[in-house]
């Protein structure tokens, strides 16, 4: 059977991991729509050695980030952190709570390297996948990981909590800001100063620059830190100025977390994290189930009459359905 | 027992009907705790009567809603919904998901009318309740109404997922823009456009407020409305201007909810969605228990090692705790 019909998440790990050009994409829409599929993907993906080295990429949205993530790519095709020059990007673009819409538009620019096949771009949605980002994104990691890309950028349009953890679920967290009373304090604000590695000014021409770096600096002053003091990277990333040393800053990180340890005892927390997310949305699913059923509606139109309060209902729900583990 | 000692929240109910200023935040304070009190708080105020209208505000950082806020404070007292002239205002700071850091600045503004009894202002935390702002917010807007307070503002700091929901469970929701090319585009990727009733363009004096509302109206068009269409409203809260054109049309997004007897319908479902929360947070902190056991320190480190996935993992941890329903 050609590699370009079979769907056997086997069969496409092996295709993909020869460089085919469509197993890729299959294996992660697999994982995307969830179910049995993501979950056979998962299982080898899982068993398979974890090599790639993941950058996280948030920020207020029109900070320059799908900009920046193109000049990473091209770091990464030149000097790649391993010695080699290929590179992958997982471009989070969360459904909306309500009804899903995403607007992708300025993705697009990133097709610059659509023609290279070093380069593997894919825009994630997550609709259908129980767990939702918090779980599909680290399957498709780890799926790209046991392909063997070396280098994961994971880029995220906003800075919702949802984008926010999946990009702090990263080997190396950067957090971009821009030029401008106010800016870093907004970034504190939506809780990126905790999760940042490093900082990037981007647009670090314009007016303000000096201003928004002492403004992280003097978080970072009032903040409890580990023996990594986040570095803050001024950038242009329309121009390109800043890329390099940025690329060469992502660099020491990865050989400060290799040489004390934490990247294993790291990636083992999210591990556990990622384990927990799992579990949840398995158990949440059953609880839908159960709410489906007639009696909800009826619980409901109690409370909704003063009759009940939610705490009493959702007593009378759970008796007997969950022990006391 | 003098109020001021009491923490029984049959007493404190009553207390606060009356008026007393002590009371209903030692009320909202059990309600942020959580656990016992925030329970037996809940089971009161479930069965009073509901009648507090309440507006949501949400928009980006820096968008002017506490300013705003501050606006419709003034238009409440003055031109009450109902002809009273009380209000409340819910300053919804989440934390942040990593540790718990909120910036609580923009908020100082609000203490001009903490001399005047007529107007009680909270901002909401919301750390040891289970469910979080999903559910601790219903709870306090609950206990607001169930005191007899008719008008329950409710504004958030951010756009965040978990903000965005607590602000849509609103009967009128506002959503905050700013004019300038690209905001309403944000603010439809925030999820903001589809939980709008009406929208500000607030600094409307600012270049630009003709082009944000052009495109407002043009997502407008483009989206699937019921039979209310969002109107937009110019402001520049600052100075007051529009303010009073706000007012009236939040009267007119109740006066259609309560015409066509969505007022009720809405409410219900949003209900629905509470309890849901409220079964959801009491399992998860079953699992969180279940978690907590030596087991799961194990299962981890096979994980890591690569000899069991976290799907077959959830599997063996999960067998015979849940059943099927």
């Amino acid at each position: 059977m050609a590699v370009s019909r079979t769907s056997d998440p086997a069969s496409l790990f092996a295709a993909a991991r020869t460089g085919d050009r469509v197993a890729l994409p299959r294996l992660l829409s697999l994982v995307e729509r969830g179910g049995d599929g993501a979950r056979a993907v998962a299982e080898i993906a899982y068993r398979s050695p974890q090599q790639a080295y993941t950058v996280g990429i948030t920020g207020a949205p029109g900070a320059g980030k799908s900009t920046l993530t193109d000049q990473l790519i091209n770091r990464a095709r030149s000097r790649g952190l391993d010695g080699s020059d290929q590179v992958a990007v997982l471009a989070i673009d969360p459904s909306s709570p309500f009804s899903g819409g995403a607007i992708l538009g300025d993705r697009v620019r990133m097709q610059n390297h659509a023609l290279d096949e070093k380069v593997f771009i894919r825009s994630m949605a997550t609709r259908g996948h129980l767990g939702g980002l918090a779980v599909a994104v680290p399957d498709a990691v780890r799926v790209l990981s046991a392909v063997g890309v070396p280098v994961v950028l994971l880029e995220t349009v906003g800075v919702g909590q949802q984008e926010v953890a999946v990009a702090a679920a990263t080997d190396t967290t950067i957090v971009v800001v821009n030029p401008g009373w106010g800016d870093a304090i907004q970034a504190n604000k939506a809780g990126l100063l905790e999760i940042a590695d490093l900082f990037v000014i981007n647009k670090a021409d314009r007016p303000g620059a000096r201003e928004t770096r002492r403004d992280l600096e003097l978080m970072l002053d009032l903040t409890q830190l580990g023996d990594w003091r986040p570095p803050i990277v001024d950038t242009v990333a329309s121009s390109g100025d800043g890329v390099d040393e940025l690329w060469t800053v992502i660099g020491d990180h990865r050989a400060h977390l290799v040489a004390n340890g934490d990247l294993v005892r790291f990636r083992r927390e999210r591990l556990a994290r990622e384990f927990h997310q799992i579990l949840l949305a398995r158990v949440e699913h059953q609880l839908d189930t159960l709410l489906a059923a007639d009696r909800f509606a009826g619980v409901v139109a109690d409370m909704s009459a003063g009759a009940l309060d939610p705490y009493e209902a959702a007593d009378r729900l759970l008796t007997g359905l969950l022990p006391d583990s």
